[in-house]
């Protein structure tokens, strides 16, 4: 058996009879009005690299008293990432930047690549423990948020979110607040981190069920960020597919009993799928956003990496590693998928785990 | 007048009554059965982070003894170039980029913002100096070749670029060769430079007028380039959007008349343009290949920039600054526009250098 490195081995992979709990992309279709008439010439041309201007509007009228200038359309909330580092470091040079552990597993090498340095609190129990937040915030420039979490599915407190909000504007950091679950939060409404020192990541790809079209943006109040961040991708990588950013235009345009109904067949699947995990023994957290699970899994020996490799080569079950995402002892889930395969997937896990139950411990 | 410093600032516009010889974007369309038949869900989802595999295949297949796994699909051919450079720092820290001057604008920022060096050799006449060349080769670790060229529309001997070819595959430099007007040579078949050395950079935005969709790509037979590559595209962009994939597929299926048909539309108007620009007194060179001339013009003061200000402010006419291309004391016209349009244009120009004839040599 290959040992699985990454997540690069399973992105894009759709087996025979493979079950995959692995890349967070919802099986939910795009509302079905954004194919219309798409024929037309101006989709096709070089746009404005900061992004089409309707699309800017639409966005801004989302936002408390934002203007289209605030933002820019990216290729995905990936992209939108990447230009705020690269943006930072031509602005700011090699700082540091505070990430939260467990992380989405692109956030230390987006930020390395860009010439920062990122330095780590631990979350307690999935969410911001404030007193080393407070500690660690201190000689950083930058501060990376994502409520609700891959990979934890965790919804940060409301007054821990006013606390970073107000610390860092104290301290003149950024606040780099990615929301790409913001629509997919099962407890409340979502809390958008406010102020110049904010930059907000948002995609249309987990809203929309439109992932491989690849139309995030930033939102920043900061004219000075939306500047830089323009400038650099000018360079890396001009307009973002026009043909995308008009989809997304139309697809902001649908009712918002749309994202609502998703949100209930998400639950759906959470309450079926940390029911099932718990029935196992599994020790997780139920999640109160985002479409993932965490749960514990700790063989003697090979680590979690080796429940990866296993479950995918004698079961044909994708799970993420935790170790990816900066916590070994454990395995990510994505329920972005069917009931009747998240049942599937449940059943050869169990057949999986028969004896080992002191693993999960 | 506020000074133009950047093509940022002309990218996308198209005001009323305004000619732009600004940016290089086909005023054509694309072929129309790249539109058919998009509605399937398999077009949302993410995709391979490497590009989709029949894209890869059918790329392949246009090149000598190649593999669908020697393709990286990008976000145009900007992606493809800032993650090569990107490839090259990881593989081989801050190393020396060599750069032919006149350069395409985003050469210079790509390289740097990569963390490496770029250092030029200027051309002779629009072409490759060898003897300059083959000096400042020593001592770079890759050199970036585009022809034909964007800016100087000129197209490399065939002597010259099998030179480069095999200096660099004995001195061990990459030849990192921008190809992306490769279907626009007026003049000859367009020569592929070859190697495990080499990377191959190209899109579809020129060939198939679809710029807005912005897919690109590179071709690498080292797999090293390759597999550093995706995975750094994993992090900073994920999949190109596989909308634009799947008509990119569509567009090579289209039979080859159709590039044929477009380079005759493109010859009738370089005919027209330079014959217009000489009449008028410029020194140019003829274009060999692309869509673009760079004549001379000299004011007494403010330079080549005054210039691109006063077409723009008081003739509504968009030309490029030789300065943003490594030249200045020249300005960047595109004739990728309608010959009605290139005419109004030329006519505008004719009243503004009115009286100003020794700018011009």
């Amino acid at each position: 058996m290959q040992p699985i490195k990454s997540p690069a081995s399973f992105i894009g992979v759709n087996g025979d009879h493979v079950i995959s709990f692995g890349s967070g992309q919802p099986d939910l279709l795009p509302p079905k009005e954004i194919f219309k008439n798409l024929e037309t010439p101006r989709l096709f041309k070089y746009g404005l690299v900061q992004g089409d201007e309707a699309l800017r509007e639409a966005l801004a009228r989302e936002y408390p008293a934002a203007k289209a200038r605030d933002f820019v359309v990216t290729n995905g909330a990936s992209e939108a990432l990447d230009l705020v580092f690269r943006a930072i470091h031509e602005m700011h040079g090699k700082v540091k930047v505070l990430v939260c552990r467990p992380y989405y597993y692109s956030y230390p090498p987006v930020i390395e690549l860009a010439g920062l340095e990122p330095v780590y609190t631990d979350l307690k129990e999935g969410k911001i423990d404030l007193e080393d937040f407070k500690k660690k915030v201190r000689g950083v420039k930058a501060v990376l948020i994502n409520s609700p979490s891959n990979p934890t599915g965790r919804v940060e407190d409301l007054d821990t979110l006013r606390a970073v909000e107000k610390l860092c504007a104290k301290l003149g950091v950024y606040v780099i607040s990615d929301e790409v679950y913001k629509d997919l939060i099962y407890e409340r409404e979502n809390y958008l981190i406010k102020g110049k020192h904010v930059i907000t990541i948002n995609s249309f790809s987990k809203t929309y069920s439109m992932c491989g079209l690849r139309i995030g943006y930033l939102f920043a109040r900061d004219p000075k960020i939306v500047e830089t961040v323009v400038g650099l991708k000018i360079h890396t990588s001009m307009n973002t597919n026009i043909l995308g950013q008009e989809m997304a235009l139309r697809a902001m345009k649908v009712p918002r009993s749309f994202v609502e109904r998703q949100t209930e067949v998400w639950r759906e699947r959470r309450d079926f799928i940390h029911g099932g995990l718990i029935a196992m023994g599994f020790d997780l957290w139920k999640p109160e956003g985002a479409f993932y699970v965490l749960p514990k899994i700790n063989p003697p020996t090979g680590g979690s990496g080796r429940v990866v490799s296993e479950l995918f080569y004698k079961h044909k079950v994708i799970v993420y590693d935790g170790a990816w995402f900066g916590v070994p002892g454990r395995i990510r889930l994505s329920y972005a998928l069917e009931l009747p395969k998240i049942k599937e997937g449940l059943a050869r896990i169990k057949s999986y785990i028969k004896g080992k139950e002191t693993w999960l411990k």
